[in-house]
């Protein structure tokens, strides 16, 4: 383990954003942020049907949050982020999506134009998506029809994460996407990878479904880490258990193996629920760990977002550089 | 006259954006493009409607001209420029329109917007919108009426350069308009201060509605070039004479001073036209040059489009530092 270790953090959305934070805050040498593709709604999603191009958001979002500890560096962020307001044509589109879907055509792809932007806002990291064109996000949920035990089909990201029914399976399409082969390297190279926090089956469990991403995960020296969330992300996983969460993993991903399963200190399990979480952590070869990691208001109260010093500081205990 | 003399250009859209590349190409100390906001017309016509705010094409072409002069800058430049394709929503957008909307609602203005702009873009000079508010172009239009001496007013940018009229003269709305100090400043520190080429309605005139702007150009110590069109506008000015073209400028700013007006020598004028264009010249103080400016096809051809190299050298020798 570097003193200032490379991480390379797997997910999507608001999760990624707080854990490549995180990874700020643990002084990372370099971050490689391995980014979903998968979404279709809101701005991406809009972009996405009227340019073909990859859903731009997370990939915005990671870029986002790696911008320049400076001035300029939370001018390049705030105008990222910056949505237009109103009820025109271009209400809820961020500028950073749009950006990024014209620096894709002029420097040559999407890779290429997060290369530049990095550069561009002095970026502490690399915005690596995961495959080099978008995917979508097909379910099999119970609950739709009066017998629970058919299983429909849901297609498409918005339709998965706001389905009435209960999500079983995901898969993507098409079923084995040409991966990205820097977010390959960015996996094999990096003293820590973290997977998740964020919608399970929107942002996290699509990585795992690139064969070549579960095999540089498993062949990796780096410390896998998995960031459970602090609360199920309501609609794709209402009412799913810790344990479940863990269990979709490998259930999409066999064979896959985990480090560390990192959970809140907060999170209200009995000890016969913390020895049950164990053995499930066990079955990937990792342990389950719970850490301080939450973001408590001042007045004392809990949120379920993670602190990034916190979880800085817990990252760096579990991959022994802390 | 310093040896890096400093270019104030005013103007708008192509015409102003052939002007800045000369400038660079007279290796100015500094360049200022100061620039209209009436235009009300495409991307920039649909972004001031739906977010009420200065339009940005005219910004950012003249952006666009001064980005750093690396691959870089190309880059940049491109990006700026780039425009949406397709049938959507997007279609026709400018990139940089789009980051100057995000942009000046983050940096607190369209000025610091441009600044903040110019600064990533390591750009050779300053845009500086004339007014920090959008303005309307109205116009008196003889001959759309039966009877021709009926005129009747025209709105908009637009609806001015594309009526089947003929213009009689133009306002702006509101009618007296709040000047950018930036504007006066650029003017008044300058060693040479271009008006033109462009289209005389749009882009050209509707500077010298801004009493403050005429005040400055009379009292500066800069020398003050007209930069006369290579041809006469289609719609806007289609027919109108060269000596028409110099007098629309007195006529809508009585007192004017110019210091020179700039022809091409492939100006077809016989010696009478060139003794009659001198004494339009001298009424408001000045003198033509005709110089050899515009850009030769590779077949020898004409363009209408001036040649920055050789506008360059005309404005070097103009203000006497060729």
């Amino acid at each position: 383990m570097s003193i200032s270790p490379v991480f390379t953090c797997l997910g999507g959305g608001h999760g990624l954003y707080q854990t490549l934070l995180a990874a700020r805050h643990a002084r990372a040498g370099h971050i490689n942020a391995v980014v979903t593709v998968a979404d279709d709604g809101g701005s991406s999603g809009r972009l996405r049907r009227e340019l073909g191009m990859i859903p731009p958001g997370d990939l915005r979002m990671a870029l986002s949050a790696l911008t320049h500890d400076s001035e300029e560096g939370r001018l390049w962020r705030s105008t990222l982020q910056h949505r237009f307001k109103g009820n025109g044509a271009m209400a809820g589109h961020a500028v950073g999506n749009l950006i990024l879907a014209g620096l894709s055509e002029e420097a040559g792809g999407m890779q290429q134009a997060l290369d530049v932007l990095a550069k561009w806002t002095r970026s502490n990291g690399r915005v690596i998506p995961v495959c080099n064109e978008p995917l979508e996000i097909e379910a099999d949920v119970a609950g739709l029809d009066d017998d629970p035990r058919v299983l429909r089909s849901v297609r498409g990201q918005v339709a998965v994460a706001t389905t009435p029914g209960t999500v079983r399976r995901v898969r993507i399409l098409p079923g084995d996407p040409p991966v990205n082969s820097a977010a390959i390297a960015a996996i094999m190279n990096a003293d820590v990878v973290t997977v998740g926090p964020g919608s399970w089956f929107s942002s996290v469990i699509p990585h795992l479904l690139v064969p070549d991403v579960v095999t540089a995960l498993n062949e990796t020296t780096a410390q896998v880490v998995v960031i459970l969330n602090l609360s199920p992300e309501a609609g794709e996983t209402q009412g799913f258990t810790t344990e479940r969460h863990m269990h979709l993993l490998s259930q999409h991903a066999p064979g896959l193996h985990v480090d560390h399963f990192l959970a809140d200190n907060y999170l209200t399990a009995t000890p016969g629920e913390r020895r049950h979480l164990q053995r499930t952590a066990e079955r990937v070869g990792g342990a389950i760990a719970y850490m301080d990691v939450r973001t408590i208001r001042e007045d004392g109260s809990a949120t379920n977002t993670h602190d990034p010093e916190k979880l800085a500081a817990a990252l760096m205990t579990l991959s022994g550089s802390g």
